[in-house]
């Protein structure tokens, strides 16, 4: 059986990471990427062996299946051109910058005889999907949610809402995403932001309320220290604690006598850690068995909808329905 | 001169931990001790030489100061009696239940010509005063703060609201005396809360909007797990992260590179490490030296409105402006 | 039954640590206590409600028991001659400063009608003692062991060797006690020893052989930090570490994935952890059931040939047999 | 200018790498790749644009430098054909599998016109370079080291000694080398060994005496677990603890309160915590300014002989002099 030939539009360093993982997936192979800039398209294609494509048109069209990593103002027309056109896509996070948007994708994925599927790696590192299943048996009260960075300038463009949409749709959307794998959706939240050293609301304090009850507390720091963990999930349970740090350790603490399990996850290179080499897996498993992604334009559409949610409630000081 | 005669009223366990720091103060000496159980008065007064008397108001006659260490419901009947009779009082957290009761105090503290303090002792910590003294120039924009505790079986009483007048007044009030300590005073909060192993409220989630602009999310449940550190406090400022681990460690990170400083309160006794040492010091300083005393009613007061807030923001699903 | 009467002879802060121990064992009654400082003699009377003996030999000569927490050069003494007396005797480590003594001690204990114990109270602490029925499963093969202090300045008699006999003997013997308890005896020991802030050989690495074919190193310094953990044992097996935390922790790793399940000690009192509780209640069990005590002056003595063999070897530079 | 052309001899996991290295540096250029698994020199000669060369001769002959990244059994006979070839050296620790050979490389290093360096990566890594720099001003009175491993079974042939030399020349001689790097010449030794899981002594206590007065105690076990940290220095110091956990992270302690600065390499690619990186540009450095290299073939020696002292030690139970 002929490989399925994957193209990769935008050759930064998340098309770079994919690009590693696809290499070694003999079921594909990376036969065209593009880039504005010739030469990050030019490193990858050698890497890989693959053409350098003169447009995006041109990746979709000779490719089966297309990796979208350019600039998150990108992604829709770039996925719907792509689902328009029936190919396997996998959009990196954010899926849209809008709600409307977001849901033009949706659209556009339900219409295409592709899979489509939104790279929301924190379902597949291992602390979370461990996490995941330990909450099957041990059923949580609440949670308490950190995910601060050190700053927005490396890479520069983390700084600039013009490119990345805003701060939450870069770095925090994955936490509204991870809270939906973990706990279900979300009902209502409240949200607090102050701007301190970009030109865009960079701290944030949340409250949600969950469909089934739960409820959580979220913090997000644009602007901190990189001090360990910068990603924290803490969850209580009945005598039951379970705390990740990043995507290196898992804690279990199922008694009140203070001890505890750590599975670390140190062994495993960074690109199992933090999933990336799973969704890669995963995407390429959905178009040979043509199964349904594991995360759908849906669950894209429902984190930018958080996002959302919490910009509005920063803006008006309400609570916002979801 | 003669030393200052200190009654105790309430001979539990905080009583044995103050009357063993009062214990090493030459300048004051426990005379006389109360407490319904008379075994444990009986104790007490062994170790200190002291005598047992048969009633508060025996105590309160017969002494110059008087610790408040009964039973939460019944500090309000004691301090306005105590302060009614012109007596200095440590009046043990939480100061009252109600407001009004709270308010009450308040105005008997005033016209009492004695000292009145209230045993917020997480002000006196090691970890909590060197962490406000951090900020005076790293000025903080958020805090993401946590208070769990593993049951309320241990001991008994603190799982019946009837005796404590709820978890969050035995419990996670020293938080809110804190974020005052630390943040200054709350305008606004939401919460969230839910029932779960007691016969009240017993998990909450909590965002804070301070009236200088910072925001803070908190969480505290009743029944999670003793999972080191049940009580942690991160403070998110430019550039730099503190945070504190119980009463154990501070950790400071003023850079992006994830280098970081910790002060370790090891070598502290208990009674040093949770502050309680220097609450009971800087007591009987404010006696000696007759300077007003560093948490007043006013103190306590404003603690009660913010657990009384928390409860019916609870209750009614609507923010709360203090 | 009338209480065991039980003499405390020497009470600096370990007399202290055992007299509030045994004054919450209904079995015993401390009645009468000496030191040649009568304060603190004083001290332990009144908070126990004994009498303040004029000597040594009238405290002998009035209990059932003695405790004998006197410094280290005055244990022979008194061990003999409680034991010469048939009393019930509770030795604080160590047994003696010379090997001979030691023998005396032991030669003593044998005749006497008494039960004689002595303080190597790490074998009661539970991360010893759990880490001992690890090993009941687990053959461990060789360890890493460190024991550091960050001055011999608190008290200020820790750093006179007059008065401890020596570093090795005032604090490493714990170490020499432990490595028995969980390892078997040692076989033979080389040493190297250097001399930097105090009047003795403050610093030592330690090369051990056991009996049963294991091997060691250990560390001991008298003068680095007081960084946590001072004192730490890690043991290697099959595919499995242990690792103790001073006697905070017990960490323990039978996989490798690194992965690995944490002990934690918090919850227990200081004398608790340590195990001075467990082995005052140990003393005091073999009292009452005329039972052999769990450290014998056997084990004493032991300690002391191996103290006394390290500084042999550090002074010749050979290899000394046991 | 021209750049240097490069070649690699061996294509196993750290050629790729070296290779992955020295692709972003733009004065040298990967042109001849040798491996005996054709497939594997194919890999890195495909990412790197390099010819896959018949023979090692080929690549010694068409290239200005060799890294020698062959199997333990081959360094000696590659690295001597290379520098009389007068090529610039990169040879892989160790050096040699006995004394004699490794002086034999050592003479050849010395008589060749090419730069010889040793792939000792340790003296790079920043937690051992900023180590060092501490120790300048903070003398060293002892050191506890240990490195540990949890198995020898990935890659399967580290537990074969006639592929690796022996588990000391493949793992431990890390320590060695840093242990010159931060402490100087080892005077004497003295190792015990014992043998458990695989067919050669695979469990080491050592202790070492240095020319400075120094000394200190190893641990190496071939086969305990990867619990973090395997490898960890502490090194005690007056009224100070240094202590390097891996590569990830080093505490400084320099005082008698417990508090402690932690450096955390978390955020430097791996290559970088490790030292890859920089003794690779500190190679190209040599060639380029033809100054002195700053890993020599002596110091490739001087770990052989240690290794060689550890095993001669533990087969004749004697102390060994260097």
């Amino acid at each position: 059986m002929s490989r399925i030939k994957v193209g990769i539009i935008g050759c930064g360093y998340i098309a770079g990471v994919h690009a590693g993982i696809l290499a070694g997936d003999e079921r594909v192979e990376v036969s065209a990427v593009h880039d504005i800039a010739t030469e990050c398209a030019n490193r990858i294609a050698r890497s890989q062996g693959a053409t350098v494509a003169a447009t995006p048109e041109e990746v979709i069209e000779t490719c089966d299946a297309v990796y979208i990593t350019a600039p998150n103002t990108k992604h829709v027309s770039l996925a719907t051109a792509a689902a328009d056109a029936n190919k396997h896509v996998f959009c990196e996070k954010p899926l849209a910058l809008t709600i409307a948007d977001a849901e033009l994708v949706v659209e556009k994925s339900k219409s295409s005889k592709g899979i489509f599927q939104v790279g929301h790696n924190r379902r597949f590192a291992p602390v979370y999907a461990t996490l995941k299943q330990k909450l099957v048996d041990t059923k949580p009260h609440s949670a308490h949610i950190k995910m601060n960075r050190g700053e927005l300038l490396k890479p520069v463009w983390t700084g600039d809402p013009n490119v990345t949409g805003g701060f939450l749709f870069e770095t925090t959307i994955h936490m509204f995403d991870m809270v939906r794998f973990l706990f279900g959706e979300v009902e209502s939240l409240l949200a607090i932001g102050s701007t301190h050293e970009y030109p865009e609301v960079d701290d944030f304090s949340v409250l949600l309320k969950f469909t089934n009850g739960m409820h959580a507390t979220l913090a997000s720091s644009a602007d901190a220290s990189w001090l360990f963990p910068f990603e924290r999930v803490e969850v209580f349970c009945h005598h039951a604690t379970f705390v990740t740090r990043e995507m290196e350790t898992l804690v279990c603490s199922s008694n009140i006598e203070g001890h505890f399990n750590q599975q670390s996850m140190q062994q495993l290179s960074r690109e199992e850690k933090w999933g990336y080499l799973q969704e890669d897996r995963a995407f390429v498993d959905a178009i040979v068995n043509n199964t349904p992604p594991l995360v759908t334009a849906y669950d894209g559409l429902m984190s930018v909808k958080l996002v959302e949610a919490v910009y509005e409630s920063v803006k008006h000081g309400q609570r916002v329905d979801l």
